[in-house]
């Protein structure tokens, strides 16, 4: 075997850094300063598996957002801070009332079910929110050995239909849920974009309403790669070290994820990156709401825009900007805006949808 | 609410970028080329979930070190890469033989049984190596309803113990158990380790000698965070992608992880890193074996030094450089070099080690 | 320790074999012509684990019912029978879609999910039979990795609402599930019931329907314990023998299963017992509908009447034979006949009912 | 369809009752007085899934034999036992110390793992006994995230090699593993066996020492079909009625196993039993010990007797007597003795084996 002889890098770029859509808010890439904060972490050892000074640090700078009893475990995605977070708050023989719409239902692949054993029970959420009388149309049969037992509420907050929960409205169904002795997980891949739009800390929606475990997003808003589990009720949640690394969830190079973080949360990243994105929302169904022929069927209230749309106006406009088809019978379809959509992408996309149904 | 109105970054580093010890190649940060690859790969938009630019480029490397059969699944950790692949190669009811010093037995926390449902059969293997006898000892009860069904032999290489396979031992391993109707599974956490020390190109010791899939592990040689499932064998393996997203280990940005595994590989980065590895390890067992009282047990062939030491020794030596004791009860202590090892690392911490012996 | 010197039997009767209810056909006994075949089956040694006289007999008599391809796997109860049967025609990452009522995602406490890693896909059956248009709101997503990929349609017949799908719809679900790659499974607590209303054969909505794999159910139908799984389709199933042991439901002295089916359904007791039991719920519905004040709210097709009450009268009526209220917010309470339901019973249940509501 | 007119029993005797072997304790029947229970407690409606009057007073039954605070959970088999006493003993991420010839880790097909995610630690244990120091090759790494954490020690009583702890050892493991944090499980399939062989009543070497809970044998004891996990330490469990449930073991017409289990615990037939295939074991023992060639090489203490015989002799005498070959590469064999062996049988076989070696 020969020794190769060049030492060039083979580092590359293979795409185009310009290029743009509205598919997916994890379309995007990374943030330059949280680019910059993985290279200032790395260099020298530091202790893996979580017990490096980023992630030691990570803890005061997730207490600042949670308050003093919050603890946060880095883990690599959404799916796994979600099956770590449900297993966490549950028995064995618990149950999980989510939304129809819920991510954890719909576009995990059963890692809820086949990971954690957990029973998911589905109920209907037009809007992508719970609300009480639905969450009490499968919160029954406690003591009952035939039922898995209702254990815990999970709610998505920014929803997966770019809704939102009031404050009030979380605080009512943790209420409920504690209540019925069901705990509360907040699902936030997108928590930073509803902390925008109700222009609110974080906490006031999580902590101080008395939600009990959180799945932080940080992928969708600006890092490479990375959420944390978030525990913020402690006397609710059992074997958090355990349930991540058997979960597959524990990163050896830890601090380049807790690096991330400190980048996004430190300051007002995490802020400034949501708001952005949400405008850009605002923007885009400002500009489409005006478009005849185009139906914006739900409030617009993070950073997604649902619309409905021809079906040959949607394959032609989806040639110049990627984006996703929700629902393929009814021609809804689905615009992402993320932390670097411009103004110039969605005021040229508005204008090719406007050139398209009025060439219609 | 207020807005923040800095925006300066809160990028910044927490640690010595110059400290090291011998203590895991996972306390090593991030490779430079590797870091540049992201970079690099930042920027734009990108098709998420592995349908980017840099994973299907990806798949053209990895065929260049695997052969034309051979398909890369990025992961997130060596946790998640063993599980999904152990998983995509047996049934519901079938077992795997392991070694019982094998990571996925030891260090995973029960992962494969708690998220996989596998069970292992763990066999001793003194020297971390499986032999065909060892194997035998539960390679048996086919047909038998009582009894997990044997489905695939799982070895390491290089070894959790530091030492190697033959490319001999491996083909007689797949071909014993072929032979039984049970898959091989590589766990190749430092498989490039093992490729530099036995100078082999990747695909002697696994496509050509009849592996069905292995753990292609990055993190350990320079990468940030990354692993890949790779199949080699397409017909002993199903269901990939949907077991990599139900295990969590689908990563979102996966554009990120590609560009990783791009700058390690597709080049000699690789085979320099690992090479270097291995060279400190050697140049360390070389200096300590000169050192009277430290007993090097077992063969020093990739990049992991095993010795006794006395207690009060490792204790003292431990507050200059970082390393783990492998087992209390005899004094055996485990050092580990990386690719960032330096001959002044390894010269500096022999000095001190001898005199500490020699102070003794 | 003392030797007792006392040998009588402990066997003794707690009970009044007289009284009995509406409560379920579980709460019913043991038919005697079953228990005298236990206590042929006693006596000697038999093979263990299935390898009996019995249960190798067995194949035939469901081979007659079934048709040649049929062969039985006896389980001991009806979560085992469907866990085991989902497993079996399932990959780990696929999921089912079963109607919202169904026995697996109401009274299983988990059980698929827990135990064998499915994902359920509950949609909406207001009248516990699942339609084309109902399925086909699940069946979806083949080929995306995100989504648990639709393996199977479960069906159960005759329905937890004491309904029955027509032949012919069974045959139509059969055939799109086909089409789209998907299983069938049937869940045949009462499948007794329902071939005795369809007075039709079992393999007529079965076997010659293209169903591929069906819970068969004893215990309802006047076996002390005893379910089988059957499988009809060969092509479509894996594992049984494992995955029945692997679940906990393979019987040590399975003779004392097989002997028990054989009872029922080598001759007619099957039917015979059936029949009665649908006719005691004709009678019960007959004689209910003809009472003013009490509603009943879906047909009845096999051995359950459903009827709304006055919560009052339930209460009062319950003291005199049991039976469950179904839903606590309607006042819909159940009533279930079984192979043991006289016709004294159901006179003098209608007796009270009607006093009760004429005394009101 | 046809009305079959023929209502004459189906029931029928398919084997000679009179043919015995010493294959398993499992290939005989059901004790007469069992049988007779089933019948008296046969007949009219009882509550299903264990509200009945049979499973009430078995608590009394049951309390007897194991102090006041025992509570005893009906189930259908050994495995189904087993894999929900050692969940509700155990968290989501700990695992199992259990000798490498446990039934858990050798016969049941995976099912502690895959039905209860349950890691096992098997340990050596030559005559099938743990002993604190192989507990120790396992029972560490307590608070290391990386590792199942050690939750329950599981002992067999008598074991699988039919051996025996006496009540000392089982003491000193309860309290070494208290001691640790871990709970402690006894697999008594053949508990009534080890009690008549240490003469000892059933809470002696259980409760008293503080073992925490058991699965209590019953089929191999002369019961149709039936186990219950009874749990003795009321603290160290959890969630027993949603286990049993959730793992399939929940029978509805429970009264049939519990009549069964009165029959044998409220008298002495348990005793009886147990004492009569002690006692035809130490019968056989005697007899094949004083035939030249033949080996006997584990201690009998319970119902089983492990000889190593030349192999045309076993395969010869098979054909008289089915018994298996427990060891292949040695030609040990197991012969099992029941409360149906006969001295006649005893003696038969020893002089069909004694004139196979002389012959030979």
């Amino acid at each position: 075997m020969t020794t190769p002889t060049s030492r060039t890098t083979s580092a590359r770029r293979l795409h185009d850094p310009q290029a743009r859509g509205f598919a997916s808010d994890n379309y995007a890439g990374v943030h330059p300063e949280v680019l910059e904060a993985i290279a200032l972490a790395n260099g020298g050892h530091q202790v893996s598996y979580g017990a490096d000074a980023y992630t030691e640090h990570l803890q005061d700078v997730f207490r600042g957002h949670f308050g003093g009893h919050a603890t946060a475990y880095p883990v690599f995605n959404g799916t796994g801070a979600n099956v770590v977070a449900l297993q966490a708050v549950t028995e064995r023989w618990q149950s999980v009332i989510c939304a129809a719409s819920a991510h954890i239902h719909v576009d995990e692949c059963g890692a809820p079910e086949k990971m954690g054993g957990l029973k998911l029970l589905p109920v209907g959420a037009p809007l992508g929110t719970l609300t009480l009388d639905a969450i009490d149309t499968q919160a029954y049969g406690f003591d009952d050995q035939h039922r898995a037992q209702p254990g815990v509420v999970s709610i998505t907050q920014s929803t997966e239909l770019g809704t939102l929960y009031s404050v009030e409205e979380i605080a009512e169904i943790v209420e409920h849920a504690h209540t019925l002795g069901m705990a509360v997980h907040l699902d936030g891949a997108r928590i930073a974009n509803a902390a925008a739009a109700l222009d609110r800390p974080l906490r006031d929606f999580t902590t101080d309403v008395g939600v009990d475990i959180v799945s932080f997003g940080g992928t969708k808003n600006g890092l490479m790669l990375g959420e944390a589990v978030v525990v913020l009720n402690p006397d609710a949640v059992r074997g958090m070290d355990y349930l991540r690394k058997s979960s597959m969830q524990l990163a050896s190079k830890m601090r380049f994820l807790s690096a991330q973080f400190d980048a996004l949360l430190s300051g007002d990243l995490w802020l400034r990156n949501a708001r952005h994105a949400n405008a850009m929302a605002q923007r885009l169904e400002t500009a489409v709401r005006a478009i005849p022929g185009v139906q914006v069927l739900r409030p617009v209230q993070a950073n997604a825009v649902f619309a409905v749309l021809p079906q040959d106006v949607t394959a032609r406009l989806q040639k110049l900007y990627p984006f996703y088809v929700w629902d393929e019978s009814t021609g809804e379809v689905r615009w992402m805006t993320s932390f670097d959509t411009t103004e110039a992408d969605v005021d040229s996309f508005a204008a090719a949808l406007r050139a398209e149904l009025v060439a219609d």
